[in-house]
């Protein structure tokens, strides 16, 4: 087959669409800003959210479901939170459509069947969510109150990129309610840990923890938390974000609960989130010229064993020996395939599998099974080995732990390699332009300033590292005291 | 606790809303017609999708993800299926809200982000998905595609009751491409005998297999196959559709493929799915004055231990022996809960367990521990019985089974006693007045007749019986010649 993708250093950006495209992930779709998931992306995305789903699981919450739609009253109650998404919803003005009497075979929009109130559709639920809570929280004894949903959401961006940012994506968001602060921002941290572990140990993507300086806050937040991952092009990612939102939303929905000593007091709230662009952040890490390299762990396929022979023969012998391997391999709880069409030639199907990024592919020749082996190839490195045919099934497995935890390893260098302490001007410009990744830098703690560095090398700060050393030093632009460094990157 | 439960001789319908509610299952929203599904109730959700799920892979089927909004026009282009569902539609015309110049802190609808195009809120994603398909059918090699999609619709119904009619629902939508109307005809039936399956195996809830008459047909379909089931007011239930779409969104949409002998055909179609409108079969199914009773197969919680004590020396027994038994049933793979908090008696808990519908009870009791014994009771028919310890986990076990088949026995013999064959309009009508349940009628296969006793009754045809006897009779409105019996209900 041909691939038609273009590398990386010709254009990364038309590489990460073509791999997603031709990777059979997603595609455009006919509605502007919002793509189909195909069946294979669509597997992706759900052993991702099998294995979150149990870590929120075994960390005591449960899954709930709320409506789609915002009444447009409820919406603009907590207004930092409001103001913050009004300027990208979609709005449910209608609810009918009639025949055109101008154009039979056409429909319009009804004029009759306007709403009195308007329906946004939901860009995040935090409203809905705590207009329900007041109904639930009566006392101390309903917190914590620990809940998330798997859903759709809508934010109308102007500029949207397949997974990265689109108009309708899929996440998980977590909406939890406390009796007091500590007890949520313990919560909003827990969370934060479970998408870390999450991001490294099964995407291989190694990721640093931080916290949001106040203008890259979510809208409504006392605190964000963040994990930051770093793409291959030396462009930063948030990879997935946990808000602690204080009294906020309890004030707007007028939440409060009773507490041990019998006084009314707010709730405190925290919400996080995780979503497809995931997949984005997945695709852009691990990748290469050739096409999609998948971590073993989540995975879609992990295993493809493909035939080689001439003759009918041959093709029994083959497919006996498929069939045995292809059993064992299930056996250890792998997801294999036979790709034994008929239509294509092996080559073509070397091509496809590599483009689609399946971890590990067995080739079975007629003639290495007189020899009693056969060859297994590795997708990140694309080194091949022989090995005896009864010992495939073992050497298989640990292979796919071998390729999981060098993927992470790698990227995990690549990323190291690209934290650059700069104590300049020049220095950040410099670093910025000519190799990317992670600045490290000194920030007098203005927003002024976190602006002006922002429209100067359009790099924003990605987040304040937990745990930051402290240490003092000059802001990089301004010169004015600072107390500890932060990074800074160009970012999607 | 007070349950605060109508019985259902005072007002089935009250009592069904009370279950839902107060069984912690869902409750009403701030939005019109829209549920919040609580977490008790969207795990029995995740129950039974999770079962579902299993069977379509298992029938070769893979899940992908569709946009949630219909371009109106793509909406419009297959006439049958927008005009069935034009006058339920939620619409989206706008994509911004800005603050209100005359009201500050108020949000209203940005008049210069008007759509070029009004979006739909899928109420079904046929249109969306065959003008997808166009791009991913060119050959028979390329088909059958066979493709499932977990989603969130909208129907702006007027009339909402909880889980039965809500404008936003959850469902899963299978929309498959064939080569050939047979291929596609068997696709149907053999997803309508997975939802069989499905619904009398897992909801304990038998169903008749039937086709509809054509005014009770999907707006699209050239044939509407379902499965109907009986509720305890003797109204039926449809619990599931299975639809031969015929080549009409083929057509609609432009989708041919290239076939073996080289010719250019337009491609078959189905589609099917199922809601959780289940979740309110299996509430009025089986439910009773107590409040829930679910099927063990499905239930979110199988088995909730209750300690019974006095003082902390005989709560340390109790404490252990539970224990134990919690590990015993997990180890044998059951969802089982030690309710051992300490606000509440094990009076209170019992109730609260019952309207919940947990399938079993135990109750360890100090005294009951000296002589090695526990007592377990059923949901469903609330017998109760005492068994030793050590026997316990193998009893409730055995138990659950027991549960599952007889609460399918009693819903068959249920269903059964209320087919009536009647064979004058006066038995027509006082059997449904005075019996309800279906009524096996023969009708003269005209439409008219068909609205006629829809306007008369308020019963519908509910199906044509798969393999149904042929049977000459006389039209029991009209007298006209008829070659079957179909059955008649009133509905939810």
């Amino acid at each position: 087959m041909s691939k038609g993708i273009v590398s990386r250093a010709q254009d990364y950006s038309q590489w990460y669409n073509d791999l997603v495209i031709k990777g059979a992930l997603a595609d455009y779709s006919a509605v502007r800003g919002c793509m189909v998931i195909k069946p294979y992306g669509f597997r992706l995305w759900e052993n991702m959210r099998d294995v979150l789903d149990k870590m929120f699981k075994d960390t005591g919450h449960q899954n709930a479901y709320f409506p789609l739609f915002v009444p447009k009253s409820l919406f603009e109650a907590e207004e930092k939170n409001a103001e913050g998404f009004a300027k990208e919803c979609a709005v449910v003005t209608h609810y009918r459509l009639k025949t055109d009497p101008e154009n039979r075979g056409k429909l319009i929009v009804d004029p009759e069947a306007k709403l009195e109130e308007e329906l946004v559709v939901r860009p995040t639920s935090e409203a809905i969510i705590w207009n329900t809570y007041k109904d639930w929280i009566q006392s101390y004894r309903d917190l914590p109150l620990l809940i998330n949903q798997w859903a759709n959401v809508v934010r109308w961006e102007m500029r949207t990129r397949l997974f990265l940012r689109t108009a309708e994506f899929l996440w998980q968001e977590g909406h939890t309610a406390h009796a007091t602060a500590e007890e949520a921002v313990e919560e909003t941290e827990k969370m934060l840990e479970v998408y870390a572990t999450f991001v490294e140990e099964y995407m291989a993507l190694p990721v640093i923890r931080g916290v949001k300086t106040a203008s890259e806050r979510f809208a409504g937040a006392e605190d964000t938390y963040c994990i930051e991952a770093l793409m291959q092009d030396g462009k930063a990612l948030q990879a997935g974000t946990s808000h602690f939102l204080g009294q906020n939303f309890a004030k707007a929905f007028d939440v409060k609960f009773l507490t041990k000593e019998n006084r009314q007091e707010y709730v405190w709230a925290t919400s996080w989130g995780v979503s497809t662009r995931l997949i984005g952040a997945l695709v852009m890490a691990h990748s290469d010229d050739e096409g999609l390299v998948l971590p073993p762990r989540i995975a879609p396929l992990q295993v493809v064993i493909v035939p080689i022979y001439k003759g009918e023969e041959q093709k029994k012998k083959v497919d006996e020996a498929a069939a045995l391997l292809h059993g064992d391999l299930k056996k250890l709880g792998l997801s294999v395939k036979y790709d034994d069409s008929e239509n294509t030639r092996p080559g073509w199907k070397f091509a496809e599998h590599e483009l689609r990024g399946v971890p590990v592919r067995v080739a079975i020749g007629a003639r290495d099974l007189e020899a009693g082996v056969v060859e297994i190839a590795r997708r990140d490195t694309k080194e091949k080995q022989t090995v005896p045919l009864a010992d495939a099934a073992a050497s298989i497995n640990d292979l796919l732990e071998n390729i999981q935890q060098s993927l992470f390893n790698r990227a995990k260098a690549y990323r190291d390699a690209h934290i650059t302490e700069v104590n300049s001007w020049e220095e950040f410009e410099t670093t910025l332009n000519e190799k990317g990744g992670f600045v490290a830098a000194h920030w007098d703690g203005t927003a002024e300033t976190e602006e002006q560095i922002k429209e100067k090398t359009k790099a924003t700060i990605r987040c304040i590292p937990l745990n930051n050393n402290k240490e003092t030093g000059a802001c990089v632009l301004t010169g004015n005291p600072s107390t500890q460094r932060v990074l800074f990157a160009r970012a999607y």
